[in-house]
């Protein structure tokens, strides 16, 4: 079923803080539509890094009113002839290129998925180098403000573009959060029985927090992404271990 | 007296930008009161500094619309058995851990601080360590939004937990701000009769404001927190005395 | 002719994130129109590059609603006698102080600006170094809710500061995004018929788009502000080529 709009439009970009290019998404996006209500999930994903991105994506799922549009624009192969998407999963909207950035999202809960056609809504790139600000943007304006039906988007997409996810393969650190944090592809279930974890040449104990650790002390856990996470109690795992993105990972079991 | 919700809610944290945690406080507060406008304070309180968060959460006081709902969320003992609280002073509304983050808000223009009851309030953490997301912002949409009133929030508290303020101690630097000006705990008061201020081994004259100096040049002035404020004319006073936070200053009085 | 205020106001800093600066703005700013919809352009303007923030401001020209309220601080020389401006510009209202950082906006488009008299106003400065958050911001929401009419917002203005814009002189990076793109001043018609651009010892194609390139290839483009732009595929320029601003650029010209 489609999600009534709600309004709501959410960004998650690669484009950082230092540039106009998020200001000018939010401008041409409130064009389309006046009385939205603009929220930012993330505009520091690491340059081009269309793994991660869809894996903050997915964190959105079940955040956000109903009917939310969800942009997303990770992008290395802007303006080649890469199609864009349109999809209603979940009980949102989501936008993005067709490379695999809306595809943890896509995983599960599709209702439906468009190929934009650009040129029938009437929206014409005014560079070759932005689309988010040319393109998505009114997209997302104008699906939140009723201006597009979603039916109206573009064809039906049997077969949006598929990407490695990023929690696929090894376990490993595949994020580094800004308190130093590691988190790990490891899923919360996969640690139930595990006692510790082993990681750069460290035993370190499963906990239910931080605060299990003394001062200092480095605690595994289950981060709010339902995820193992290596943690400080006041202070940086990442610091402390020397360990950034890649580094493996293992889980040390032992009877409960 | 109770201020009627201005349907304005304030975030502090000390989350940073690169994560999408922020953006999933805001999701869940728009769930709870879709029609809210919200606002950052800032989000890069270094992390689990309590004291600072808590300074600047009070920079709010008086700034925003009466019936703002404010949530500060600098959480080091996140899920441990610490309380939340929620509070009514000056003309807003007040949200956060009972670690002290709330403390200079606190500490006059109190109308009423609860003990938040999350169970009474059907509101239970999906995760261990991020009460933002899963408690704090739905609270904080609820009050803005009406579907909470105050007085349901819990029991009344009179002992929240206090902190040794920021401002508290010996002269000297508490705070960088991002032109590298160095913002001290001295109150404008103290300096009325000053000429001068010695810092880093230099003697800088007292001025009315950074334009007032050569440029290039240093001066104190009384800044916007009517504080003493170390600044340098086109350049930054950090970098030019290789200073920082805990840097000592003194007042060179002298006849006006 | 005056456009009718959309409610949206439009911030334009260099008082970055780490700080509640920007905050306390949208604050005061909702004080004075409590519906009033806030987007950032951008907060990181390098600290008191009026020019480069003048630049910035002037890529919203055209991207924002109708009737938007654009407030610009980069501001070295507050609390001097230095004047306020308040603008109606291309279809939008433009506030800052008086030292060029209008100066893109109002090379074209102009059809009114104001030297604002904040005491008529009953606008008065709480600070002497912070007019971003006592005077311009109150001003703006004003506006943008109907507080002040244009009219009243002070004399003409028939002389604004005027400053040497940011791509005027020689060809030269004058910006490095967040990728490591490395934009220049060359405009796009400049271009047209080179093949080639020669900079930090390299001869670097031009072409459409950056995935015209393989991986790790240089290009040169037109970007989104109608640009040459120095881009690597799926990497920095600025880190590849070791460069940053200023750094020369020449066109190599060959018949297409």
């Amino acid at each position: 079923m489609l999600p009534r709009p709600s309004g709501v439009v959410c960004f998650l970009t690669d484009f950082g803080a230092r540039d106009p290019y998020v200001g000018l998404m939010k401008g041409m996006t409130l064009r389309a539509c006046p009385r939205a209500t603009l929220v930012d999930l993330t505009h520091d994903v690491e340059a081009q890094d269309v793994a991660l991105g869809a894996f903050f994506l997915a964190t959105a799922i079940g955040r956000f009113p109903t009917g939310t549009v969800h942009v997303a624009v990770v992008d290395p192969s802007v303006s080649t002839s890469r199609r864009a998407l349109c999809a209603v999963a979940h009980d949102g909207y989501w936008i993005g290129p067709d490379n695999g950035v809306l595809g943890e999202v896509l995983a599960s809960g599709v209702f439906d998925v468009r190929a934009v056609d650009f040129e029938a809504l009437g929206l014409v790139p005014a560079s070759r180098t932005f689309h988010g600000r040319d393109v998505f943007a009114p997209l997302a304006g104008g699906l939140a403000g009723g201006r597009f039906g979603f039916a109206a988007v573009g064809p039906r997409c049997s077969d949006p573009v598929r990407r490695e996810p990023l929690l696929a393969g090894a376990h490993r650190v595949v994020h580094v959060d800004a308190h130093g944090n590691l988190v790990t592809n490891v899923p919360a279930t996969a640690i139930a029985t595990a006692r510790s974890v082993h990681i750069g040449g460290r035993s370190v104990p499963v906990r239910g927090t931080c605060a299990d650790a003394p001062k200092g002390g480095l605690v595994a856990l289950v981060n709010s992404y339902d995820l193992l996470e290596i943690a400080e109690n006041e202070g940086s795992a990442a610091a402390t271990l020397r360990l950034g993105r890649g580094a493996p990972v293992t889980l040390e079991n032992g009877s409960a």
